[in-house]
């Protein structure tokens, strides 16, 4: 089925966006002036890096092959992503520092106005097709795999990621429809959504409970002709009002009269800004009309200011029930899923901008001497490149980023069952990610904030100032730790849910295809000729308490149940550092059996496998010991954390005692 | 020679502010209007603790008798702190948001304007006489010893740390003044600073070089009448123009015609923005006419908004050397001992800011429940303070707060010598904080980060949001481990100066006291009641390690001098755990004592002592193993940081191989 896309469009690349050409519009080029807000960061998408992990780590093509999608070679690949990286580069990278700098504003009429560029980007991004990449054709989108999307997300995420965030909400929208919707409201929505000509949301959170959605209280009341009034407030909306589509598709969370309190007695509503007319099209009445839902306001916030953050007022706005009533929170999984991968890949975007951003200072920058003598004689002082301090900033960088991406990579070829309408095909695939998922979100991003702290690093107090553009990926880095689940509630998630009431399942099918894969790199001839055995017998060392420290912890946990609390956060970050570890050994291994292969290859070849074997040992070197601290902590004795009473906490700093009603209705056991 | 100055004034206080009634000014009360930027942050001034650590903890009193401050009992250290705190809640706090708000503007005729309220709450602070608490009294000053002028910057700085920059800084030319100036300097520049009437500032980094001063070109050309014309740019500069004082008194690097290349060739200049007539005071002729140094522009930066980082024009500007030619960087060292204390002591300040920002929303904000069963049986969920994850970043925090300021506090006591007259107590003194003060400086903003992060943690999603506050507390705490020297350049100090040149004799020092007091502590009836001597055991073996891990790193460094660039940072922060540790063990002995001698204790006392007890548990046993790691990283072989060829860094990543410099002139040993 994709190779009628291809042939539809252009043999090189099967998407549209390929044979427009890319002329600068008067909109970006005025947005990144210089002389405007801020001096750009320089941004280049890795291309080779990202073929070698999906080529070359991962088997991807064979994959694709696997699921029918026989055109998805190297080329091909390489292609697409080279259209996305044009694109990305020209369009949305201009528009990093200058969307930030202006921010969105919220205007009259509870109209939302995003930055200079970021409307004509957006049209430009939809017209090239993006929008509807991996959905299916009958919807008029492209039909490609799931992972496809996560490759793109990380190009125009990496670019801009707060831009990143309008098109990423529609991909959630899109994806909750494509799984639930009935076939209508397919029609109707989802072929404006693949589009681009409308836009999504995901309306999950109210001012009282985020992670806590069985405290939802937004209403919907039956019209009894099939629509539905829907009443309450939400926020933290992502792209909840903006200019840049024509309306907006709303998945909301609320509660039918009489249903069950929690979790269970959530449904899931279709809410339009604008709602279309019977032929599903919006005219010029409905849209100079009173709006659906509106806009109360936009929050501001740290970073991702260009992404516009909205507190959304429903006030008997009409919606459609999505699938069966109180199956809401059910329904949202598969979003929340692939919510998660995405912002696990956010942490690798700004991993990717941090090493980008910081790399050519530190070598251009020159300050002391090395301290093994002059490395740059003739100068005053030596780049800053060769004090080991600065490599070892911009090697942790380089390590995290190259690991996540290989993780993430493994994770998004495994999740192209996610969106299956087989349910059984999809429940594998859930099984199989589940354990992976919170992992990769918590361990990314806050390795991800700790990146872009390493680059501010490099530049000392140059960091600091905006003009350099650093503080703003530290900046936009801090919300992946905290919105879709904050750290210790992936924590939780994983330890709780996906180990403990799993039973360990997943846990130990991974553990057992770790230490088989670790056991075949660490006895082959590659390992002998690069070096490998010790980390393989590291990785499979590991692997095995990765299971072990779990078995301890449950064991514990059932005579104590806050144990599984106060192990969880190091158990996931012990956990990442070993998933991250697995890839190192899998990139290693192809890197080496690349240079083994071909003893001919051009220097710039052998340099790239030279600079894989060398940031893998880094990473198994000074990285992934890290893991055996976080084991140990995660088999502490739980009491240091649960002893302190509830009067201990603030009588230390004399804090006045009614600081939080906590006192009130405080029954301990 | 205090009690005159008690005497003069207020006998509860002993300085002028005690008198002044407090009421709150316009200018306060509109910027810190509700309505107005941002909701306010709460902020106590935690008395109490500061005084455990100080009396009971530290044995301030009988410091300040030896040294002859006989007048420095406890109640009077608490009621100095307590007016300063009253100051600070009601005058600097109010004005912490909204100043980040609006920030500080640049004005026409190169002047700088600071945020609404920043200019009352300077006269107030300097008709209080804050700015000369320290200052000898000869010059006007309240002539109290170094640290109390330490304790009052923890105050202010918690309220507001930039605000807090411009007499901060000044503090930083009164002490170099007090040190080096001629009588004639002092008499005309230091009460001038004393009063406040003045403010000063350090003006060192220039475009081209911060850490690497010896790179230094602004240059100095004597005018045969003792005073000299100096030219050039230097940036960051902190309270560089602003419209709180009359006149900026600059301490400037320079260079004399002739002056030998590098650090050995820089002298120090006195430079006023308005150069006094021969009474040594500013007539109106002098205010209206032109400045002799202008401010070029100051940085738009990610947090201290409100602190205006200057870009200042020296171009044939009148200054006057201080002290000996070419002697400039040595004179310069005891203002960059006491900035590094300072900026340490800013790491602790975020911590309790973020603390006291996060503690009331864990105890108010209602998601999920316990683990071990519901605690708040009668609401639809329990305050997330009973989570363990929520409770160990609490508690994190607390820890590293409270251990940093016993650090600080037992640092400042010993810089009590670092401004007296006589060269060899400066020099005993220097010697003595030599190897505390880079570990403090960089483990405790390092760690300041990690605390304002963690407190963002707690609130979630809100965390993000400007309203909460919490967000700005971690855009200022950033700049620490940056400015003063980044952290990076901190552990070159402490392992390749303070531990490699001194041939270990202070780090052994402290080793046998460590050792020599966690015998004391740990056989004592006091370790036996609380429990102390497994904490004791543990502080005394990593003391032994702190010494025998530097013997390794020196000794393999004898082959490989890079091994101390690459054992540094890690090796950094072992000494940050451990002397944490060893503050945290007689914090926890000093509880302890205070329980045994008097069990009829009320209860609060009882509870302030038993959260001692608790918050020390659980520094030794989720903290303090970190120490661990660092131990083991700062022993790693440094080929996996060393070893990347200049190629293999962009190569990776597909850069431009022009993205830098750095292939010309490399000429690898």
């Amino acid at each position: 089925m994709l190779s009628k896309v291809v042939a539809r469009t252009s043999a090189r690349t099967g998407l549209r966006v390929s044979v427009r050409s890319l002329s600068a519009s008067p909109e970006v080029e005025e947005a990144a002036a210089p002389g405007g807000a801020h001096a750009q960061l320089p941004y280049t998408t890795p291309l080779r890096e990202m073929n070698f992990v999906l080529n070359e780590v991962h088997n991807a093509p064979e994959h694709y092959k696997k699921l029918g999608f026989e055109d998805c070679t190297p080329d091909f690949l390489d292609a697409i992503n080279g259209e996305c990286a044009r694109f990305a580069q020209e369009r949305l990278a201009p528009l990093y520092s200058s969307g930030d700098a202006e921010g969105c504003k919220y205007m009259p009429n509870t109209d939302v106005r995003t930055p200079k560029g970021y409307k004509e980007a957006y049209e430009e991004f939809s017209e090239g097709g993006w929008n509807g990449l991996t959905v299916p054709e009958e919807y008029g989108g492209q039909g490609m795999p799931l992972s496809m999307g996560v490759m793109k997300s990380e190009i125009i995420g990496t670019a801009n990621w707060a831009w990143s965030m309008y098109p990423g909400l529609s991909m959630g929208a899109m994806n909750t429809l494509i799984l639930h919707a009935s076939d209508e409201q397919k029609e109707t929505y989802l072929t404006k959504l693949a589009s681009g000509q409308w836009s999504g949301t995901m309306c999950l959170t109210e001012p009282h409970c985020g992670t806590d959605l069985g405290q939802v209280s937004t209403r919907a009341e039956d019209n009894g002709d099939g629509s539905f009034n829907v009443t309450g407030t939400k926020v933290y909306i992502s792209g909840g009002e903006h200019d840049l589509a024509e309306n907006i598709v709303h998945i909301v969370l609320a509660r039918l009269p009489g249903a069950p309190a929690g979790t269970k007695g959530i449904s899931l509503f279709l809410v339009p800004k604008y709602v279309p007319n019977v032929e599903g099209e919006l005219d010029e009445n409905i849209l100079g009309g009173p709006k659906n839902v509106t806009c109360v306001g936009i929050e501001d916030k740290m970073g991702i200011k260009s992404s516009a953050t909205s507190v959304m007022g429903f006030e008997n706005s009409k919606g459609w029930l999505i699938g069966e009533a109180n199956d809401g929170l059910e329904q949202m999984f598969t979003f929340m899923n692939t919510a998660r991968l995405g912002t696990a890949m956010q942490g690798v975007c700004h991993m990717e901008r941090a090493y980008q951003g910081a790399l050519p200072w530190a070598m251009d920058r020159a300050s002391m001497r090395s301290l093994s003598g002059k490395k740059y004689p003739d100068d005053v002082a030596d780049k800053i490149i060769v004090h080991p301090d600065v490599r070892k900033n911009l090697l942790t960088i380089k390590a995290l980023c190259e690991g996540g991406r290989s993780m993430i990579y493994d994770a998004a070829l495994k999740a192209d069952g996610m969106i299956n309408e087989d349910k059984a095909v999809r429940d594998k695939c859930e099984e199989e990610l589940g354990l992976h998922t919170p992992t990769m979100k918590a361990f990314l991003t806050e390795l991800g904030c700790d990146a872009a702290q390493l680059g501010m690093q490099v530049y000392g107090g140059a960091g600091f100032i905006k003009d350099y553009g650093m503080e703003q990926i530290y900046r936009d880095a801090k919300i992946s730790t905290l919105y879709e689940g904050t750290t210790g509630v992936q924590a939780l998630d994983l330890l709780g849910r996906k180990i403990v009431l799993d039973k360990g399942v997943e846990l130990r099918k991974q553990v057992q295809l770790q230490i088989s894969e670790a056991f075949e790199i660490g006895t082959s001839q590659t390992a002998r000729n690069h070096g490998l055995t010790g980390h393989a017998l590291e990785i499979g060392k590991l692997s095995a308490q990765w299971a072990t420290t779990a078995m301890r912890i449950v064991a514990g946990a059932a005579s104590n149940r806050d144990i599984v609390g106060t192990a969880s956060t190091d158990y996931l970050m012990f956990s990442g550092y070993i998933s991250c570890g697995y890839q190192w050994l899998k990139m290693m291994n192809a890197a080496g059996k690349a240079l083994d292969a071909n003893p001919d290859m051009e220097e710039s070849d052998r340099a790239f496998y030279q600079s894989k074997l060398d940031t893998g040992n880094f990473y198994f070197n000074r990285l992934l010991p890290k893991a055996y601290t976080h084991r140990d902590m995660s088999l502490k004795n739980p009491d240091s954390i649960m002893d302190l009473k509830l009067e201990g906490w603030d009588l230390a700093t004399t804090l006045p005692s009614d600081s939080g009603d906590a006192y009130a209705g405080y029954k301990a056991e």
